[in-house]
């Protein structure tokens, strides 16, 4: 099959949701506009921002960052290394890799010299892997923002995240994450850094196309701690709908964004009024402007900060247990 | 495994939605406080209702003909023979013999007398089949509910049935749909009568299993004009969902009703005012009042009623190219 864009190279990419096929440069400049016109619609991102990237090893966040910087922005990564056997090391060692060859340097946090490893906080806390690895990365997404300077966090999440956790929320009401979904979360001009996710109207089989026709070395596994067996269901579910009706999971997941749509609060573009409410929060139920942890100072909506309890429950339960060293 | 109600019994349906297994008994028991809480919840129907019962032949229908029966209500079944070679003289068979057992006769209508057998009816007019198959439903419904003095019209949805197209109303936002979906349809005060679905709170699996239990036979067999995939696809990924998460159908659909969801308009409860506008229309475009057909009476948005008009489209084709006799 030719590339329907061209006509003279072979196709490397099928897109039925698209009803396109292309050959890899044709299919660089549809991911590129893609991005671009996800960046333009709510205005993720602007030529004078400073973007720290998230990266995690895996292809989203990678592909998010190569693409960013095709795109001429600033940017940093960011590795957040949890601390879990393994894979970790694993990640780590893929978003180096790519790094280097661009020239780059990731900031790396660790969290084991941060004292909250995740597999350990999780046991230490009795919070579920991925509840504290949320609080933990969100900490350090503003943290690493602010002192560095960062305009913007972005991360690699995509269309088809995007649609499992819409319809996840959908299926439960859950009527407080629906007015919060939103590609764009303004910053709260209180230490909470703005967040965007400017890979949201591509599919995942783009990402993955991309980054495999760039050669973009990522790690396959998924997180051994991630048995978040309900996000794979919705995953799959959408899957087995847009494979019947190609298309369905970009009307669904546009559609709720349309302005008119009951379910979405009009998040506030840029530029923003300071003194705004947070919309993207450590402690969801939290309204109004965070105050500032009486520990570390990150923003906060109770006298300490979520990371600084979590990290003092773990402290805690090191003192009354010591764990045994490995081996 | 013993009946969790009476703790005797073998329990004959294992219902994990709702952490139970009953035995036959216990069974009976249940499902008509759920149709009973499903009516009391929206007052779809009072003991002084004359229900008119539509009946297709399948399980949900004639479930629920047998449980309102069984509860008191002054009912009669209406058949629709739709003039599909077959399936429409085998589902009649089944709905003739359900009523003789309990002593009924039911109303029926027989679209080919009636000049609009389905399948003529959509080739000639060019509209799908379920189409037209819903339109002229709709205006029997009306018709034989206001000859016969019904105060109101039951069908047998379930919430297999109302969950799976709410989730197809959501994934393209259809809005005009979802602000219309509704247990409880009012009447219009001018000859659209109210429609109801009591079953909107039990499951296919229990209505399968009432009628399986009860001994009501019922024709099996889909409608083969129904190619209607979509509609499978979302019941099928429902099923999926509920395997793994049991409970969640039941949450989307009640979610979705309650009073604070934004997509849901409230009906109104009875008893109802006089000259409400229609949230049930043959033309769901039309708001407002609906006006006399001027070809036959029956509540229309136009000069002429949706079902004359496809009358007519039927008759001229009939009159430009006469179908020759089948043999």
């Amino acid at each position: 099959m030719k590339c329907k864009r061209c006509r003279r190279a072979e196709a490397a990419v099928d897109l039925p949701s698209h009803h396109a096929a292309f050959c890899p440069d044709c299919f660089f400049l549809f991911f590129q506009r893609q991005v671009k016109e996800g960046i333009r619609k709510f205005r993720l991102l602007s030529p004078s921002d400073r973007v720290l990237v998230c990266v995690s090893g895996g292809k989203d966040s990678l592909v998010l960052w190569d693409v960013l910087m095709e795109m001429g922005y600033e940017t940093e990564g960011l590795y957040i290394d949890l601390g879990i056997e393994g894979y970790s090391e694993r990640s780590k060692e893929k978003v180096l890799a790519y790094a280097a060859a661009r020239g780059k340097t990731p900031i790396v946090v660790d969290l084991a010299k941060e004292g909250v490893p995740i597999p350990e906080a999780s046991r230490g806390a009795r919070i579920p892997e991925c509840s504290v690895c949320g609080t933990v990365k969100r900490y350090f997404f503003n943290r690493v923002a602010s002192e560095g300077k960062f305009t913007v966090v972005a991360t690699g999440h995509n269309l088809d995240d995007e649609a499992a956790r819409l319809l996840g929320n959908l299926l439960h009401w859950h009527r407080d994450h629906l007015s919060r979904q939103h590609p764009y979360l303004p910053d709260s001009g209180a230490g909470l850094v703005r967040k965007v996710k400017p890979l949201w109207r591509v599919s995942e089989l783009e990402t993955a196309s991309y980054g495999f026709l760039k050669g973009i070395d990522y790690v396959t596994e998924e997180c051994p701690m991630s048995e978040d067996a309900t996000s794979l269901v919705y995953k799959e579910v959408l899957s087995l709908i847009e494979e019947q009706m190609p298309g369905t999971r970009t009307v669904f997941y546009q559609g709720f964004l349309d302005p008119g749509n009951p379910f979405r609060r009009a998040p506030e573009t840029r530029p923003r009024a300071s003194g705004e409410s947070a919309t993207d929060t450590e402690d969801p139920e939290g309204a109004g402007t965070p105050r500032a942890c009486a520990s570390c100072g990150a923003p906060a909506w109770a006298d300490i900060c979520s990371f600084c309890r979590l990290k003092e429950r773990v402290q805690r339960r090191r003192e009354r247990r010591p764990e045994r060293a490995p081996g």
